[in-house]
């Protein structure tokens, strides 16, 4: 996986595994480019009226995960508050924007695929979390 | 100001002034094109080895003010969980950036004026949590 | 200015001067932000189903609009080619974002303020292009 | 593939094949994460008076090519000029950080793997342009 060859190839790479990281990387950019795609999608339908909220929701957690990993691919040096800080935040705007796509998830595809997307993210920023020293 | 009449504009104004928000928006995007200015320039600099934890600080100090600013341009719904611990976390980055640019400020005229951008930033956060419903 | 200061303690700051880098880094900050307010208002508005198209335009202008204001933080070394297409592409897109909220201009002050915000940027672009070695 | 099923679910799915944007989709996700990584690798090694050119393109083109999947995701409407303006950019950008890139693959991994992830990017870029309507 190429984010971990990145990792490894740092100067600063930790000696012990860092799979929870990567994979919450790669978990985190699926899922801001998911709720952008989610947010174009609910704007297209007829039903829009009823779906601001869910568009206004996928443009935080999109917002939120793009960042989270950008943060995530620093490892220089010790900034672990505020990566931690981010984790906990992207929990929380994932379970929130999953919780509104499920709503719609009955009448349309995309937020089916979108909350199903959040959720694992948000679980996996919880095992990271569970990792993270 | 721009900001306060977009807001003012927009059909969930809140009725009550958010004077606030409006100067955590300003403060935060001028603060995010200050790091990113200040990144720039210590990576110009001879002693860049000495700076390469000031660079890291103001890449992520940048990334979080900016997805700040994104976050408080929406006000439609209530999603005011997420937009308080964004602004926690901005607060906290932007103290961590100014701490270490501080560190380099008797030598670079920009890491004492990104140090101050970020301190004023930080308050700011501080103040406008006081007064976050 | 900050943005002024920030650059001439730049160790590359260029010798000629470069206020019109500076205006266009703070019109397209401005620009962007504003953007994102008029997608949140009109998402907000009750004739959201006739403003889609406008959310849309004003999503991507605010996107391009950050971007520059990043690359143009950026003066180490040349990478001009990259900018000028940058500037090119800004003031394409603040234009197409700038003739759909004047359709709404009327109706929506978000979109006549957005309209007007866009057009300074466009215009801006094209003033920088013009004194861009 | 995820991307694909998003696009399919949109109202305003295209009847043709978008294989090509599906893939530059991912491709630029993936080099705007592989440049940020080679940046901060960069930044620790003792060699980084040497690669300040190279972080600085690394930033530039994380920029652009993430901005490139923001602007992608998007469907609703037409905006092909600004789609194809910024497919255009992201070639020039990753072409660039590749060149550079090359200059330190033979002593840096991480510098080597980012300059293949960028002609990769670079590639699609071409492949897709071609494609695109």
């Amino acid at each position: 996986m190429l984010s971990q060859e990145m990792i490894s190839s740092h100067p600063d790479a930790p000696s012990e595994p860092v799979e929870a990281i990567v994979l919450l990387l790669d978990e985190a950019a699926t899922c801001a480019q998911t709720c952008l795609a989610c947010a174009d999608a609910c704007l297209a339908e007829d039903a829009v009226p009823a779906l601001t909220h869910c568009i206004r929701l996928n443009n935080d957690c999109a917002d939120v995960c793009e960042t989270l990993t950008r943060l995530l691919s620093r490892i220089l040096g010790p900034n672990t508050g505020v990566q931690r800080g981010m984790i906990e935040l992207c929990a929380m705007t994932c379970e929130q924007c999953a919780d509104e796509c499920d709503r719609h998830a009955a009448h349309h595809l995309h937020c089916r695929l979108c909350a199903e997307t959040c959720r694992r993210c948000a679980e996996q920023c919880r095992i990271t979390l569970q990792t993270f020293i």
